[in-house]
């Protein structure tokens, strides 16, 4: 069922443009290169809507703010708006601190995103913040567990429909959402948690699988999360003693590198709510 | 004798506010996650002193510096400081550049640091720089070796003492020292070397070690060293043919993420002065 | 033929420093150690004319420009050539933004650079923006193939020409000329294009050739990308199944690690036009 949005990937090449943190920059542009797609960064205000014409999607990823890249996020995000380009926030440590919390605030209100992509404790803080869930996320808990599933379900389909925009909460158990339909998804191993960045690569991948697949975006979302932890299962799966997390993460990449269609359809493992 | 300090890493997981260089900080990153600990890395002035306030720690390197973050670097120096977490600084650098000793040398005057961590040169640097120990420097060599090592503990010993801190110059041969005792660690290997970054990821290890081991600082600082020597032989006993220093990185952060209270006790190669 | 300027690299030990963009900037650190030489990173404006003084080569690549980094490209390299240091510029993205071309073009005629180095499409925008060979460029298309290589090798021989220095076009086949002779090196592999960086890592080698070469720079940066597409096919045939670009990544910096002259004499492909 998810494959063809992969092979779509594949297909078309999508150019993702990424204002993205310093730190796990290298491993979304090589995921970006695994998945069929092509990077470009850049963050500088005057570059920003140069660079984000010319590529399909525009992925922000909040994680090391600089107040000269909090401009280059507003002015690249209205342009990809007004290009109709496919844009995806990641509010990285939103809730840690006001800057952060702010800026994924003020981008949600000035920018129409079609993917917010996060863990539990960043979507709860942007639910919160922007006032208009309150209540609904004090009913779930710091991390989604089958116990806590159909809250859990609730909230993001709840959030998605009042951010009108696609959902993805990401953990041990992903969410993923437009507000009508839910996709839960069991791909992935917990030690994906142990590597920096596997959160940054999987918005990368996402934006792509926007991109390449316009015509239905919940499922192509729904697909690039699959992708990512069935990367995350098979990347383990190679794993020899004495590898750690540093390997790990070039075995998840290379596990992007070499999923086809079918490979996926074979591995993928979710249901809808 | 120093597993414990690892130990104690794994178990309370601390969470540690990295100010560091665009160059290493992806390592530092996931060898933070491999010991069992959290990184954050954040520079931005206005987003620092948050960062730092939910953190046990913060690891201050010079490597990259810009006019911005060393604001940040004051500013998240002096919450740390008002907040009683451990704080480390790494002079990455200092003597290469005016720039470089006049920032380390401004913030030891104004931030109380927990450990100083350099290599000789710079820790020379720092000596010379600051008036306070000039002479000794002069008689100690651009490297520890068993010849001048009676000239470098008492030089590490003084500096410690004049600055009040701990201060770890790290190279083929490491010295620990608060100003009365000096842990010489004689693990690792020549070829760390040849991997950018070792340094800068021993600095997030030990800020780490520092923050779960508040009770014995000098100890916690030396075992993070012997920690790090470790996961260097062990990285390197599993080379193969082929390998560089590229996957030699991998292999030694894979090394923390595998290591064990009870193998760096048994791999540990020390003596006190 | 080429291996005498790697040995000659792995005696001198050159210092480099690099003004390089965040994404690739551990790999590029990593390859120059791996190939003997010592990387430096400084975009500061404040701090690079200290840090370009203390090396031998200057290594500027415009992939992600900041405001602050240009003012600091550009005071590093007038300060290098002061000191009559090798520079190379590697103009990434030029042309696909008009800060990107105009940094490039602007950095051109303000600095003398001892080679610059780009893809084809990159070299072509440098080539039209100029304004001295335009119809030149018009004939070259966008990648350099067996069928268009005169086309091409007049190209890079019109363009070195002009700008007065040696220019490097890499790609499936790779072209280095100073305006009169013309190294057409098949070195490589196609594979190399789906690891982010491949480009900014040689730029980094070529600096260290450089400086290690003074007396021959057109055989030493001929040399410098012969021994970054040999690495890519030994890398390559270290591969075992399951790896992807982000092992492959690894092996190529690994290849470089373990290479030395005879290696790279036995390895080398090339013709002279």
């Amino acid at each position: 069922m998810f494959g063809k949005y992969l092979e779509n990937v594949r297909k078309t090449a999508p150019l993702v443009h990424n204002i993205t943190n310093y730190v796990t920059v290298n491993d979304v542009a090589n995921i970006l290169l695994a998945c069929g797609a092509s990077p470009i960064m850049s963050d500088e205000p005057e570059d920003v809507e140069d660079i984000t014409s010319i590529c399909g999607g525009l992925n922000i990823n909040i994680g090391t703010l600089h107040k000269s890249s909090i401009n280059g996020m507003f002015a690249a995000g209205k342009k990809a708006n007004e290009l109709h380009h496919m844009t995806l926030l990641d509010p990285v440590g939103a809730g840690a601190s006001k800057l952060r919390t702010d800026t994924a605030i003020g981008l949600m209100s000035e920018i129409n995103f079609h993917v917010i992509r996060g863990n539990i404790s960043e979507i709860k803080t942007l639910a919160t913040g922007s006032g208009t869930t309150k209540g609904v996320d004090a009913d779930v808990a710091d991390a989604v567990t089958e116990e806590n599933l159909d809250a859990a379900v609730t909230f993001v389909k709840n959030f998605a429909k009042a951010k009108d925009c696609i959902v993805a909460i990401t953990g041990v158990i992903d969410l993923v959402s437009d507000g009508e339909t839910c996709f839960v998804l069991r791909n992935g191993r917990k030690e994906m948690g142990k590597i920096t960045g596997t959160g940054c690569q999987l918005s990368g991948l996402m934006t792509a699988f926007l991109v390449a697949n316009p015509d239905n975006l919940l499922e192509a979302a729904a697909a690039s999360v699959c992708a990512m932890g069935l990367a995350g299962e098979i990347g383990w799966s190679n794993m020899v003693e004495g590898d750690g997390n540093s390997t790990y993460r070039n075995r998840i990449i290379d596990a992007i590198y070499n999923m086809n269609g079918e490979i996926l359809d074979k591995g993928e493992n979710y249901e809808i709510r």
